[in-house]
This record gives structure tokens, sequence and C-alpha cells, in this order.
């Protein structure tokens, strides 16, 4: 029997979410893809659950925030407790858990594995993309040809597939797979970052926590916030959950799971859940959690700070999520930071697939997703390590005094959340004109912010005008257009754009923009058919800075960007990062800022 | 062939808005309805579109306001135009549509009708119940035997149905329906009232006007906002609706309609809407409304401002909406009158199906409905006078100025809003403690504030802690629970309620009651487990009264409402509307208030 051949333009391995957000995403754009997994079903329980502000951005840029929000715990809250004088713990503090003044969602979500990933599966079913499981990959193959490699026709990937016995009585099969591009997202242990021969940097340590998830009968009063314990027999933490439910991070000794140079010896490991949650009664101790009717997952683990060498071979392989960075859990980024590498793929991918821009684009992914792992696990070590400290006394002054550890978890609030994470120069980041919106950093998202929609006065956050639909918006900040002056330079701008030699007319396809006209004209002035057509391609897309019928929010929107009544050109990637301002009154900078990636 | 005969707790006649907002409040609390129809499909275009501040709050406590928000058009803002030196019109001034400092939702919805029964249809399709259509009455007998009529379990209301053939071969079938209770929500020429005899009264106008429906092509730049036009070429009116449509209302003479004795001489009418537009257009110069590719929906009419002299026969039947009252549409005010007359009389029907409360409470169904609907006449006679009226002028002096105009849409625009709606003193209505909480007006709905969550820090609105799940919902004010004393007196109270002459001791079931605490102490302080028992029968039950995480919203409750720290219990009708508030001090006003309709 001939073994099945099948060309795709997207190959995704791995259904965790890194490479459900990249299968979704790139089903959205309508690109063929297809996702496979060798798990026989979704994740049920545990794993992840912790999804910070800026992914909760991103999920409402897809428009899918909503479910995220109403499904999962909404975390306001960090708690912390330390040694009192009695033996016992006492509350040193209530904090907010998210560090982040311009968080749009000011918490942190949590919610179990399974649930986020129904939510892409369910939305990507709708698009018409399931994922094949459980099926492995055996063997990936990449043509070392380079004029192939550049041929946008060419599928120069082959991964050989074997669909397994799903339990419903069906056989084994073979497959062939020809790809455009293949996406490794297949976990800490990815198959496709061995195959490809890319090695992992960095140390593991001998940190050793263990978790349950239950829903607690206690007395302690805290039991709904992040709950950091550092007592003086161990340390823990709570994470509250959907529902009733927590999740509790416990401190283990090393020797107690033999664990030795980065390693569990998992065949010392003779505790279960039961004995994780009599260590944690110590540290808890005045406090009294009773045996819960079940546990609903458990786990021991050890912590491994490590970052892939590269993310990428070619650019025609990538690999995202666990397969390029390992940490520690208990700051909550690993699904996010996975989230979020797939989320700066999608959309590379999907231009360099609809040949809009050339193939060096995806150069930008490895250069922007690595330099944020390492940040990332700088981070971790410096957080795990006083995480994982024993808490300063008088007895122990070399331990972690809770300034320490309170100034860290803030300290890091923007990182942590996301909403501070920045890219660097490249291709698509370009900073020179940064002085035009000095609060508007180029290399980051776009902070929410209010503004007023100026033919029917409707409020609107700017996220919601910058969604995930693979257009660049070009957010043209006019001043006020009811000065004749300054309308006039809006209307050269909009005339040297329709030259031969401006980027619009050369683009390969106008459906990569999306022109949306911000006037500091007041709402009660303005007549919004007087801003040129090329800025208003519809009424609603124009609006004001100026304040919103409660009065209280909005018409800051210019001096929190610090962008002056001169005005500028703002050029917002796909994925709602910065990627360039440029002066209104002249076109030669945006031309040039395209020039340098767009076909 | 026997008829069939068929045994219901309610029979809803009529599915536009009124019935269906009783249909699907029936179901949504478990009660056993049916609802039939005479059209045979849901109306498709035109017709009612407004939904005003109030209704959108009611929305929101059966959890289906998002899909309302997301496909209506929100009209924030109205514009008024008037007479200019040129014989044309100009701006003259743009203000907030709604003038409500407490609505929740600060604009009107504008979505059509069919949009706004889908919503409904399925919801109800969830819960198993359907319209049956194309289905009409042809008799309905009500026993006259009081033993019957008071019985809980006898069903004193005869309807025959007649099952029309709905084109899909159907044969004609009749239907005899046993019915507890019967709702007449059909329409203006509700065949119910006429059955049941019931008289509307009051007067018809000569006032008439044709409506347009269509996407306009014009240089008109508030075409999204409601505009009224006052201009010495007739009046006109613009309302924005979903998409890029919009609903034109267009002052006719009367004799040009053979409009008399407040009735349509429907043979004299000649026009259609090419006619209306151009009349609109002499209204409109200089501005110029194109052609439209087509026209939505058009009608004219006569304005009636009728009210029906009573709601009920025996408290067996009633009659809500269109039904029970007639008037102007340009308020927008008919669709959101109808779903709230049916949405009042819900709660009460389950209450008395469930055998929780004396048949009597449905006494102030008609009391409290026809009430505001005397009140929505005489505004509305208001409102359409000068509406209809001439602009003033140095030529005419006697005209509508735009100031006695906005006067009139402001100075009503609590009542217009639908929130400051107010209900007076009755079985449910007790007004003794009013200075208790002064700004938290009894027989009024709840105003929409912050609350803390005190074991999680999470956010709320407080209208969101008042779903329609007919529960009466007791908010214990308790002042600060880390005061002893103050600690002391809200667990006296407790202790009260526990005893055998408590209400909640007497009440027929404890699902009738909602407790929620609402504590003065800072979100810091707060031991949400100090809170008796009672009063947090889960750790989501405990809030309090402090800013939430942007420190600018929050921690104004007991300020706004007037709530001192000494506390107050308030208790809130199953529809949002405070019903009664007591000292919390003492349990016998509490005890009081329900005994006066509670079985």
């Amino acid at each position: 029997m001939a073994i099945k051949q099948n060309n795709v333009d997207v190959l995704v391995v791995g259904a965790g979410p890194a490479g459900l957000m990249c299968a979704f995403g790139l089903a959205r754009a309508g690109v063929n893809v297809r996702i496979v997994d060798q798990r026989p079903q979704k994740v049920a329980a545990g794993q992840a659950d912790g999804i910070q502000p800026r992914t909760i951005e991103v999920f409402q840029s897809y428009g899918i925030a909503d479910r995220l929000l109403k499904e999962g715990n909404h975390m306001h809250m960090a708690t912390f407790y330390g040694p009192n004088a009695d033996g016992g713990i006492e509350l040193i503090e209530r904090v907010p858990d998210v560090t982040a003044p311009t968080a749009r969602y000011p918490f942190e979500v949590t919610l179990h594995q399974g649930a986020i990933e129904a939510i892409f599966l369910d939305n990507m079913m709708e698009l018409g993309v399931q994922v094949d499981r459980p099926t492995i990959p055996i063997s990936l193959k990449l043509f070392e040809d380079e004029t192939a490699l550049e041929d946008p026709e060419s599928y120069p990937v082959q991964v050989v597939l074997q669909h397994l016995d799903s339990g419903e009585g069906q056989l084994n099969e073979t497959e062939i797979v020809n790809a455009k591009y293949v996406v490794g997202a297949d976990g800490a242990h990815s198959w496709v970052r061995k195959t490809l021969g890319i090695a992992m940097e960095g140390e593991q340590t001998n940190y050793v926590w263990g978790v349950i998830d239950m829903v607690p009968d206690t007395d302690f009063p805290d039991v709904r916030s992040k709950s950091a314990i550092h007592s003086n027999n161990g340390s823990c933490m709570i994470i509250p959950r959907e529902g009733d439910k927590i999740r509790v991070y416990i401190q283990l000794g090393t020797d107690s799971v033999g664990a030795s140079n980065g390693r569990l010896d998992k065949s010392r490991i003779q505790i279960g859940p039961e004995q994780l949650l009599e260590v944690a009664r110590k540290s808890f101790h005045p406090y009294t959690f009773k045996n819960p009717k079940q546990f609903d997952w458990w786990t021991i683990y050890i912590i491994g700070q490590r970052v892939a060498s590269k993310f990428s071979v070619k650019d025609r392989v990538f690999i995202a999520g666990d397969a390029c960075h390992t940490h520690s859990p208990k700051a909550g980024q690993g699904m996010n930071a996975s989230m979020n590498d797939s989320y700066n793929l999608v959309w590379k991918l999907t231009h360099v697939l609809r040949g809009w821009v050339r193939r060096s684009l995806l150069e930008t992914y490895g250069f922007e997703r690595h330099l944020y792992a390492s940040q990332l696990i700088n981070f971790d070590k410096n957080f795990a390590k006083l995480f994982s400290g024993k808490p300063r006394s008088e007895i122990n002054m070399d331990g972690v005094s809770h300034e320490e550890f309170l100034m860290a978890f803030q300290t890091f609030g923007g990182f942590t959340s996301g909403t501070s994470v920045h890219y660097e120069e490249s291709a698509i980041v370009n900073k020179r004109h940064q002085a035009l919106a000095k609060n508007l950093t180029v290399g980051e998202r776009v902070p929410p912010d209010l503004l007023i929609r100026a033919a029917d006065w409707r409020p609107y956050n700017i996220q919601d005008l910058l969604p995930s639909d693979t257009k660049f918006k070009v957010l043209v900040f006019t001043g006020d257009v009811s000065d004749t002056t300054q309308l006039t330079t809006v209307q050269n701008l909009e005339d040297s754009l329709q030259q031969a030699d401006s980027f619009l007319t050369k683009a390969p396809s106008k459906a990569m923009f999306d022109f949306i006209s911000i006037c500091s004209t007041s709402k009660r002035k303005i007549v919004y058919n007087v801003v040129p057509p090329l800025f208003r391609s519809h009424w609603s897309k124009v609006f004001v800075d100026d304040v919103d019928l409660t009065g209280t929010r909005g018409g800051r929107l210019y001096s929190s960007y610090g962008v002056g009544l001169s005005g500028a050109v703002v050029v917002v990637r796909p994925d709602g990062y910065v990627g360039t301002i440029t002066p209104l009154e002249d076109a030669s900078d945006l031309n040039n800022y395209f020039s340098r990636f767009m076909i």
C-alpha cells in the first residue's frame, strides 16, 4: 500500500498552549495549517494555569477573551505571610497581585490548561481545523538546497507522521507531510528540537517542589489570593483556581525525594499528595487544612532554567514554547511565554505565505523571542532563589526578608505581567522618531487608553482598534482638523501616500493596512468627514481624544502617549507592538519603514 | 376526533418583546409556560428598535446583555439642528443622548426588533421552550367561581387555540388549553384585551409621521447620532441603527395623508418611501441625501396616547405591553415599557406558582405598571407636542425653542432611561426606614456601584450581585466587622433571624433569599470569615466598600447610598427594586416586611 503524501503550508507539532495558539492564529488568518499531537485527548486537569495580563490582551485581540474571563478565576490580590513569635505564621501584608500600571486587565486569570486549550480547540473547530491525535512525527527532513529554501512555492520540510490507534479500532497509519513551514511546539522534551540538534543552554537547580490541586477545607482566610507563605518550617504558595479549587506549591527538602545534580531520582520518590499536604500543614500552622475529598492533580518537580540555543533552522522549522525555554512555574510565566512565542510567529508566517513580505522577516522571530526568553530565565533565577530561600530572622540573618521578596515581586511586575516586554531595533522595529510620542515605546505593545469615536461618541479602548487581523494599523494622529493649517498637513500626507513611490502604492496588497485617524479636535466640534478619505475608509475610522460621557475617562491620549498637537503617524505591527513612529509632515520615513521588509 | 386538551401553568399570547420577555423569564425560573403567536415568523425588519439604559440592565441581570451590546448600535450622542439664516438648517448643539447620572449603560442600544426577539428565542430554545406559531386564540373563558380562582391548584382559564397552516403542509388543528394564568401580550389591537372587555382610555392626536429605514448616502455629518431636525420646512429625527443603517422619522401634514379625528384614512395614503425621503430632504437642506439602494422598511403612523383601564381580570388573566399602552415611538419607550411590564410580572407569577407568596401579591402588577403607563403617556404628550411643533422664530414666536426642547429632553432623562422609574408604597414596597439609606430610594432599582469582594479583591458591580434569579437579596450592610461592638450587632441579628418567629424560619423555602454582606472594613484588614455564617453562605458572599486596584473606582458605596457606619439591611426585590430598608439592630421590621405577602 502506497504511503499517503500530503502538502500543507504549516505543520504544527504539539497541541499544548504554544501549538494551539499557533494553529488557531494561522487558521484565523486563513492559512492552510495542520496540527498534530501525541496525546489521545486534551489535558483534563493540572499543568499550567496562569494567564498574565498581556496574554489576556492577546486573547481580547482575537475576540476570545470573554470566555477566558468568564470561566477563569481572577487573581487580584497577593498576600504575604511570615514567621510569628509563636512558631507559626501571621499576615505581613496584602498587595495587588499585578504591578503593571498600563495593564488593561490588572489581574491574572487562573484556569486549568484543558479549559484554556478548549477555547482554542472550539474556535479552531469553527474554522475547520482539528488536532490529529494521537499522532507522532517519526522523521523530519529539511531540504538543504538554498534555492528551494528561498522559493515561496516549495515545500522543503518533509515530516513522516504515524497516526496511532486511538482506542477506537483505527489502525496505525503512516503519512508523509510536505510542509512549507514546521513549528515544533512539542514541549520541554521536544522531539523537533532534538531532531534538529538544537541544544538547551543553562542549568538545573536542586530546588524541589511538590504541587497539589484541591478544594480546601480550611480556616486560613487568604485562600482566594496568591498567598506566599515563608515559615521557618518551609515555604508554600497558594494559587486560587476556578470555582473553589486552589493549587498549593510546597517546598521539599532535596534529600526527601532524592534530587541531585538537577535530576529527580524518581525511584526514590515515595510520597503522594497526602504527604505533600502534611508538609504544607507545617508551614501553615496555626491555620489548619483538613483532608480534602480528593486531590484533583499533583506532581513533584525540580526547577530547571534553560533556553534553546536557537529558535529556528533556516527559518523553515521553528520551535516555540517549552521546546525553547524551561523555568520554574511559580511566577506563572510558562504558558504565557509559550503562547506569546507563537503569537509573535503567526503574523510573520502569514505575511510571508501571502507574499506580502520577504522571508527575512522570519529572522525577527528568533531575535525577539530568544532575547525575551533569556530575560525570563534571568528573572526566574532571581525569583526562584528568593522564593525557595529561608525567611530572614534573628537566627538566620542570611535569609530572605519580606521587603526583598516584595521588591522583587513588584519590580518585575511589568515583566511578569507581559505589559513591558520590549523588542529591540530590527527590520520591523525602528526607534528613530521615538521622541514624537515619547511614552508610546517603539518595540512595546500599545498600552490601553480611551478614545471617542467622532461620528457617534461611542467610547473605545484603543486596543480594540488593533485586533489580531494580520493588518498593520497606521494610526494617524492628525492634531486638530478644525484648524485649516493642520488639516492641510494631513491632506498633504494623503497626497504623498498616493504618489507612485509611496509604500501604499507599492504594497503588494492594500489589505495589509488599516488607517485610523485620531484627532485632537473636541467631540462637540469635529465634523468627521473633513478628514481626508484615505484616513477614513468608513465613518467608524475617525476618533477624537476627548472625555467620555461619564466625564471621568478619556481625553488624555495625546498627553499620555506624549504626542504633540502637530501630530504623528504611529505604525502598529499586526501583533499590537509599535513598529515605528514618523512625522506627519513627511511620508519618507514611513516609506522607508515598510521598504525594509515589504515585497 | 376529540379535541386535544392540555394544562399549562402560564399561557402567553403574543411573541413580541412583552410576550417573549414574559415567556423567557418564566422559563428561566423553571415555570411550566407556553407561548403562542399568530405570525408565522419572527419580525424580520422595522418596528420598535430602541433599548433604554434600564432595559439593558435587565438584560444584564439575565446574563443576556452581551449579545445585545454586541449586535446593537450604541447611541451616545444627540444632536440638534435648527433653522439658519439661509433657509436651511445648522447645528445648534450636541449633547449626551442619555441624561441619567446613575445609568450603568449611559446610552441607548438600537437594534431591529427581530434581532432582539432572536435573543429571547435562542435563550428559550436552550430551556426547551419554543413559540407555537402561527397560532391564534379563538376563545377565552375565565371561571367565575371564587374558590377555584383562589385555589392554587386550579386551572381557571380555558383558552381555545387554533393552530394554523404554517405553509409546511400542517393541517389546522384546534386545542383546548387549561391555564392557571394567561398573559395577553398581543399588541395594540390585543385580542385578549378586547375579549376581556378592557377599555383603552385616552386620545388620539392628528400628528402624522412617516418612517423609513435605509443605509444613507449623505453629506450630513451627524447621521450616527440621534439627530433632531427642526426646520421651517418640517421636523425630522434620525435614529442610527446597527451597521450603517439609520431610521428617519418624518413629520407629515395631516392633510397630505388624510388624518382626521385621530384616524388615518388609509385609502387616501398614496405615498411611499421615496416620497417620504423627498419630504425629509426639504428639512435637511442644505445637506443632501441620495436615493438609497433600497428601503429596508417604511411606515406611516398617527400618534395615539392611551392606557388600558386595568391590567388584569381577577389576577388570572393579565395584559402587558402594547396591549396596555400606546404612544408615540419617538422617545423610544415602547419596547422598553412592554418588556418591563413582563419583567415586573414574571417574578410575582413565579413566587405565587411556587407557593411562596399569597396571590394578593399579583395585585401589585397592575398597581405598579398602570401608574407607570400613565406617567409615560403624560410624558409622551409633552414630548410629542414639542417635537411636532414648528421651531420658534421671529415670525413664529409661538413655536418651540431649542431651549424648551432640550430642557424637556434632559428633564425627562431619568424617566426615559428607565433608571428612575418609581413604584409606590404597597405590600412589597415599604418606605418606613428610608432615612437609613437616604440615596437608595425604596421603590426604585438599585443603582450600579462598585464593591470589592473581601476574599479575593475582585471588583464587582453591585448589580451583578442582583441577578434575575427570583430570589430576594438581603443586603446586610454590616458596618466595620473588625470593630467588636459592631460585629456583636451583626451577630445578634443573625441570632434573631434564627428564632422561631423570624421570617427566615417561617419562610416556605430558604431558596427565596440570598444573603450578601457588605462591610465598611478596609480590604487590607478584613478577615472575611468573621462575618456570621448566615450572612456568608460561601466565601464569595462577603464584600467590602473599598477602592479597586486602579484606585479610581469604588470605596463610595456607603456614602453614595447614604448608609451610615452603624449599617442597615436592604431588601432588594427579585426584579432589582429596593423593597425595604430596616435597621441592623432589630429584625422586627424585616419580619414585618415579609409577613405582608409571604405564605
